[in-house]
């Protein structure tokens, strides 16, 4: 017997719950209410992308056109092309019914709350047109494009999907299209499919690579237009002309519910320090954000760790100094976090990883052992060293690693808690490099702050207690239900880029500006890719890559954090976010860093 | 510069974030709009708590009078009392104004959300009687009644904690009150402050504790009414009496959600299994309540794996066949989740436990090193093997102790990932017993998936890619925001409570029943606490306890999920819950397991 609508809540619309059902056509009990009510969500949006409307240079065009001489000869095709608003069809023009189109979308990288509701935007823009305009979906990622999996987006596939989380419609991937056969690959999908249009949906790296498609496209005589769609949580594609990726605001206000909860655990129990390490491996945006929406006692920024040349022994002091603090007070607990990122920015860790990485290089991959040492018979030990399992053999290959590297660097690694020298010197990806996304720094750091402090307490200099509960926030934030924000975000962007497509506006990004003003006052157009983009020499060759947006520690978001964290250290003056809610005050309120604005 | 009011967000009720602010009096900037309204929601109950209310013998009492003859003998004083229930003033006899009563309060244990509105309910009840009753509450729970800390709880003290998460207006501890001494101290207590109650919320042993001191202070002709009130998230405290422990229902739909977005991830990425461990150490109720609001490919029940004599590797097999039956369907992703004290109801894993609580006993317990194998200087070796950091030392320890047990536990504990090991034989409480709470069984699990899936692989029965990422779900739900559920259920209990130490029902446990109603008809009433009492044998004697719960897996809640269970292993079916909502529809949904009841 599943369970029936009688065994369901005492208290909900019936009305609105019979509406999705027959919409869904399914049984009700596999869905929460809230999910079912999600699904009648109708998105906010500009006026101007409810009706005809048409695409003209922006009135007040920033300077796009500025570019790198060496970006002009990498896209001859698509630069220095004007930023471009779509504004009211004006009436004086007859208006003709749009030509059929036929789109292509896929989404890129790992999954940020609102995707679905791109393609209900693109959807819906190709309905508005003309009936016979089509929609396919590449499946699992750019590798859908390569391989020519897809398939077909219609109102019936897609409406179960508006306004819910996850990417799992299409699915993802983390492909690149970069080879010559790859973008060759990619090209003949469009040709074959006889797109005009092709949005990718992905960060930084996936809108490089939108370019770069697009430019090839461009170059072979194809009419296929790429435009780009801004996403990411980590909030890293942020400049002059994008405001915001979505995804950002939904996944800070989970991860901040969620360490809000344990700041009000530790200061309950007053057991314990929970040492909570977040998403976001090359900016600390999101640790940023948590930490404005939190106050934890501590909030570590992998920037100003860089800044100020900041060595793992330096936050570990850090930590240990605020525990000392607070152990006076009689206080042994508290909330600290840290940016998943946080060691490739520690100048000592990063130049034993560098060193690590040239000394492994030397020998095969596989097995661990630097080739100079190489015993008798390698491929025995490297079985022995592969078993990471086995400490004994792994730490003869970590004391032999040790012997190759700087003086500073094998003090560093003995200093290490064997289990993270272990991991630093065995469990290499396939190119052979430290996994430095794996390092688990929250234990790390953990580990060490313990042992400083049992150190203090023999001086004399401390008599707290210490005992850390560590955790990792990441997946969690990825697929979750969007907040109101990222809907009407992703429907807008969706319609956006159809709108791009229609005008051909090849190398594109869809954009909204205005974010902090109420949906229907945003400004929407587009932006060529090329403006956001800067030459990085990387392994010896000019790549154009569009940057990704760090901390700025002159900003006033940044500012704000600094002005305000000396008071969160002692006082527990924790900031209770609760549950995202999507009726009522609060529904609709913006991340702080969007609210304040760098 | 604060962030103002002019930042905030673009839509709310300013009337109503002034009215808070003004209450709250307070910067309204360190408050989140949600919190802020939380401040002003009124928590919902049955009429008859409104006004004056009588408490009377239960017209259809159940069998709380049929006691074991043991419970009789060890609780002369409040055994074989009626059950009663809270009903409407009889407007016949006069009603006077109550005499102003000084009541006691005290947190036990873990928090749970709604803890603040059992003291908001006790206050407004005394308010409601007589102005001149008063209200402690006891700091960092039980040691605060026992060492006489507390602070008084007016409205000012309580009102910023209406709604609230956390237990941090007070604190809470694990202290038990149970020596001699301890309920010495706590009768000192009472009858310092001359409380004519005292309440205390907490889960079985807490309310097994309330109860012994009722007896004790009611033997030593005191006159302060001991009165329980059931909290734990775990929902380990549900009986025949007790429908539900406030708690349970808003950890539970935070951990839903996190797993719900969980399963999105491995379905949108496609790449690695989510194999998270939920809190619940003696009982699965929240696993199987976030199984079925969920549906994740696998849930391990505890119970089940007890009842089956399920081992660690029949386990580890049923996970790495439904890798294989995905994979041959190219999903190499998926989710999992496993009760928080899953190794200890496995029968090889808790018998190797025992032996190495025997083994070790004869140890030190600092150190790790059997007493037979002393070594010439045993704290040379007890310093190398007490740096669990040390693998080296850590293996000879290992490989000692094993040959110290059964062949049977031997082989089990050579078989397991080498840190678990470590871990099982060097981390250990100041008793000498292995730390059970602290094993990571998700990493243990996945771990040897792997391991078996390698092996599969090499037989050429497995071809999918297996990568899992494991989660522990647990401190992130004690604190949260209480659901609408929570906030009525807890405020309830707090009048009731207050209701039953007017009427000097002394030992009791407040509670209301017909839950899945509208509060407005809940029943509420007290029963006394040995009516749900058992007797236990422990260390050689006859110990009262209230029996922890576990999922009865004849009952509809277990046969429900056993149902349904295998058409979610391969479907991908996964039911989307999002965060939880204070407004609309499924504000004030329960959880599946209240909604079907067992």
């Amino acid at each position: 017997m599943p369970l029936t609508l009688a065994k369901l809540p005492y208290e909900q619309d019936p009305e609105a719950i019979e509406l999705s059902r027959k919409r869904l056509g399914i049984r009700v009990e596999k869905h929460t209410p809230l999910a079912l009510q999600r699904h009648l969500y109708r998105p906010r949006c500009p006026p101007v992308l409810r009706g005809a409307f048409t695409v003209r240079r922006a009135s007040s065009p920033q300077s796009a056109m500025d570019h790198d001489e060496r970006i002009k000869a990498l896209f001859p095709h698509v630069h220095h092309k004007p930023i471009v608003e779509i504004a009211f069809h004006d009436g004086e023009k007859p208006m003709s019914i749009g030509r059929p189109l036929r789109l292509g979308v896929l989404f890129s990288g790992g999954p940020a709350p609102g995707g679905h509701n791109v393609l209900a935007g693109l959807h819906d823009f190709l309905a508005s047109r003309n009936i016979s305009s089509s929609l396919v979906g590449f499946l699992g990622g750019p590798s859908g494009l390569i391989e020519g999996k897809y398939k077909e987006i219609t109102e019936e596939t897609l409406f179960r999907y508006r306004n819910q989380g996850g990417f799992h419609l299409l699915g993802s991937g983390r492909t690149k299209i970069e080879t010559p056969e790859q973008l060759d690959a990619a090209f003949t999908t469009c040709e074959r499919l006889q797109l005009d249009g092709l949005v990718i949906v992905g960060g930084d790296d996936s809108n490089t690579n939108a370019c770069v498609l697009a430019e090839y496209i461009a170059a072979r005589g194809g009419t296929t237009c790429v435009v780009g769609v801004p996403k990411t949580i980590d909030g890293d594609l942020r400049n002059a002309y994008i405001e915001a990726s979505f995804g950002f605001d939904s996944a800070c206000k989970l991860y901040a519910e969620i360490v809000s909860n344990l700041a009000l655990d530790a200061v309950s129990a007053q057991k314990v320090y929970h040492i909570c390490r977040l998403m976001g491996r090359s900016a600390s945006h999101i640790t940023l954000e948590v930490a404005l929406q939190t106050h934890p006692n501590l909030a570590i920024i992998s920037e100003e760790v860089a800044a100020h040349k900041q060595t793992l022994g330096m936050i570990v002091d850090t930590i240990a100094d605020l525990v000392c603090e607070r152990a006076a007070l009689a206080k042994n607990y508290g909330v600290i976090i840290l940016p998943e990122g946080l060691v490739e920015f520690m100048p000592d860790i990063k130049s034993l990883i560098q060193e690590l990485n040239e000394v492994l290089a030397q020998a095969p991959a596989r097995n661990g052992v630097a080739a100079g040492d190489a015993p008798q018979n390698p491929s025995e030990e490297a079985d022995e060293a592969n078993a990471l399992g086995d400490p004994d053999a792994s730490l003869v290959v970590i004391r032999r690693i040790a012997q190759r590297l700087s003086k500073e660097s094998a003090e560093l690694l003995s200093s290490l808690p064997s289990a993270f020298a272990v991991q630093l010197c065995m469990d290499r990806d396939p190119h052979g490099n430290v996994q430095v996304s794996k390092i688990e720094s929250e234990r790390l750091v953990a580990e060490m702050v313990e042992r400083e402090l049992e150190k203090r307490k023999q001086e004399g200099t401390y008599r707290g207690k210490f005992s850390a509960v560590t955790h990792f926030l990441g997946y969690e934030g990825r697929c979750g239900l969007p907040s109101n924000f990222d809907c009407n975000y992703c429907y807008v962007l969706g319609l956006v880029a159809g709108g791009l497509v229609e005008n051909g506006c090849n190398g594109y990004i869809a954009r909204a500006t205005g974010l902090t003003q109420a949906p229907e006052l945003w400004h929407v157009g587009g932006v060529p890719l090329t403006a956001m983009m800067t030459i990085e020499r990387r392994k010896g060759r000019d790549i154009p890559v569009i940057s990704k947006s760090v901390v700025d520690m002159a900003g006033p978001i940044f500012q704000n954090f600094k002005r305000e964290r000396h008071s969160w250290a002692l006082s527990d003056d924790y900031r209770i976010v609760g549950p995202m809610q999507f009726y009522g005050d609060g529904a609709d309120c913006l991340t702080i860093s969007m609210q304040i604005g760098d």
